[in-house]
């Protein structure tokens, strides 16, 4: 069991054996408990079955991961095909979050680099905790950044609650600190800012209503839990005054892919005039697509994960059966909002508008790379 | 226990009896039970709690509520002004289905003009038969007239399957036979059109997931539940041709206020370009309201039907709980989709744009009384 006091992170070296801990996001909100990731099943198991979750996270996780799979499969010239395939499983344990491509990539070039086994070992834990800190660093400035946005509608609003709408998590859980989504929110309340959070809940894992909701009242964020259809009823009616998301994987021309939903979030503020961000590390901006309908790889998964649905009874979790029990299911885990619906990018550089010039001027040294 | 071999209706007056027996379709698809409305607070119940639901089948039930108050409030010009009361109340029951009040002040009018105690019991259960007969055969006709469309697209698609994306449950159980949104579905599936509808599950109470997937399978109908935040994406990738949903009100200038979620579809029907058609008997039209965003009445209900899910375990109905047991809920039942958004609505009288000119030219009579 983890102390909920002691300020946490969904993923650490445990101190004194350095096997990589993270937080069951599965058992949220209504169980706190760590589990060790041993192996590379383990944490391909972690990623896939969603113990981890969110695209920062999963960088994260996929470069512990690349770390584990050094100690599992070892770390002497002999053992480059054994590592490298275990690094290539890490890669496909999911498709769309562009992170976890990025992270083993950049571990795997990192480690080959470096002589001597337990020198690739030392280089490797090391690298992982520099990406790790990265983040960090990254959705740090991204809540400097985009708190800026709320600040100016609490002076439009005279100090009327700024209500911000958000979709799935993409708070501390879904990176290490602060999260991107929630770090301008985090640090507009830290301000003293009087704003109210509305909470997708996320269908079909609740993400929202348990992860975000959770989050929002550890910290005493005033929030509201609502339904994945309630946002557009209430963008109607005034009182969502911003949406702020995250994203799994956004081409450098602007198009968003984030849990499925979020494109009906963005026609519906763009339908009534509300601002639509985007909050990302670098780290999720793919460099090489230009098409975000087309070409990012949708993941669908267990069609039971729409049937049924996970919650608390007797303080016991138990999944509980909602459609008939002989009617198909179809889980489509992401959607992709065309740059067209989106307002802007709050990335740990500054804001810039959803499209490849803007993006490029923040980004020089990724885009030059790619111009043709 | 219903016999589920048995030609079923959601309402019925028992055989011997003579009382008005429902489906609990609170316990759907999991247990088939019916309960019987003894008393006005009964039918009250029924139709707050959701044993009943969907603007017809409301309207039918609010019809048989006023025979059911007669019976218990008597039926003497002495007691007028008991009756009178219990009709206010099952006509308050719920703030936006318009069918409730059309089909209480039509009763309640039909009542009061027959002379003689006994006269008037008999009246209103032959009217409440009436109004319940009335609702099946302009179903029969919505079915009629909606197939057509379905029919159009079988064969600009040479007979590969027809994909039809509805909200809610608008079929049969909403109303008393064939349904609206699905009556259509239904006709052409016994065409043997070649045909599969993609089923939102309807956060928070299911609707789809559990009514419409249930009727659905009980037809053999090709089906898939998904959660609401899918259908945008399965239109950007063409795997939606047609939208069908049921409204709980309709403004006669072409606003649909329908179960909260319909207007984030019906954005994405528009953004993709398909057909987003609304079924509707022409006892749901509002003929007095002109802007349906402004005017008609959203219900908000219980947080805990958003924070909580029921469904099966190991064979018991069982709710559980999803979000942080301190984290607040909204539950907004209905939104609106204004008029621009609606390529047609399918009547009993048949299909006609989303706009007052086009309604008043099928229903001529309702729109000349309101003329300015």
């Amino acid at each position: 069991m983890i102390d909920p006091q002691k300020k946490m992170r969904p993923i650490w070296p445990d101190e004194k054996s350095g096997l990589v801990q993270v937080i069951d996001q599965r058992q949220l909100p209504h169980q706190l408990e760590a589990l060790t990731l041993h192996t590379v099943a383990d944490v391909i198991m972690a990623i896939q079955e969603m113990v981890v979750r969110g695209a920062p996270l999963i960088g994260v996780t996929a470069a512990w991961g690349v770390y584990v799979a050094l100690t599992e499969y070892g770390a002497k010239p002999e053992d480059d095909e054994a590592f490298a395939a275990a690094c290539t499983a890490i890669r496909a344990a999911r498709p769309t979050a562009v992170n976890l491509m990025w992270a083993v990539d950049r571990m795997q070039k990192h480690v080959l680099a470096v002589k001597g086994a337990s020198n690739r070992i030392v280089a490797a834990r090391e690298a992982a905790a520099v990406i790790t800190e990265e983040e960090v660093d990254n959705c740090r400035l991204i809540g400097r950044h985009g708190s800026g946005l709320i600040q100016d509608i609490s002076k439009q609003k005279e100090g009327r609650p700024v209500n911000i709408l958000t979709h799935c998590n993409a708070g501390w859980l879904a990176c290490v600190e602060y999260g991107t989504a929630t770090a301008p929110i985090y640090n507009a309340f830290k301000q003293g800012l009087n704003l109210h959070v509305w909470v997708d809940e996320t269908r079909p894992l609740n993400q929202g209503a348990r992860l975000t909701a959770w989050e929002l009242g550890q910290q005493g964020v005033p929030h509201t839990v609502i339904t994945d259809n309630a946002g557009g009823h209430l963008m109607q009616h005034g009182q969502v005054d911003l949406v702020i998301v995250g994203t799994d994987r956004t081409t450098h021309t602007g198009d968003v892919a984030n849990k499925i939903g979020t494109y009906l979030k963005a026609l519906a503020a763009y339908d009534n005039n509300v601002p639509f961000y985007v909050a990302l590390p670098s780290s999720t901006f793919d460099w090489e697509l230009t098409d975000g309908i087309r070409q990012i790889p949708i993941e669908t998964r267990d069609p039971d994960e729409v049937r049924c649905v996970r919650g608390l009874h007797d303080q016991n979790l138990i999944d509980v059966l909602i459609a008939p029990k002989n009617s198909p299911g179809g889980n489509y885990a992401f959607d992709v909002t065309p740059a067209r619906l989106v307002t802007g990018f709050i990335t740990e550089r500054g804001i810039c508008a959803a499209n490849k010039e803007s993006i490029g001027e923040l980004f020089p040294e990724k885009c030059s790379r790619h111009s043709s």
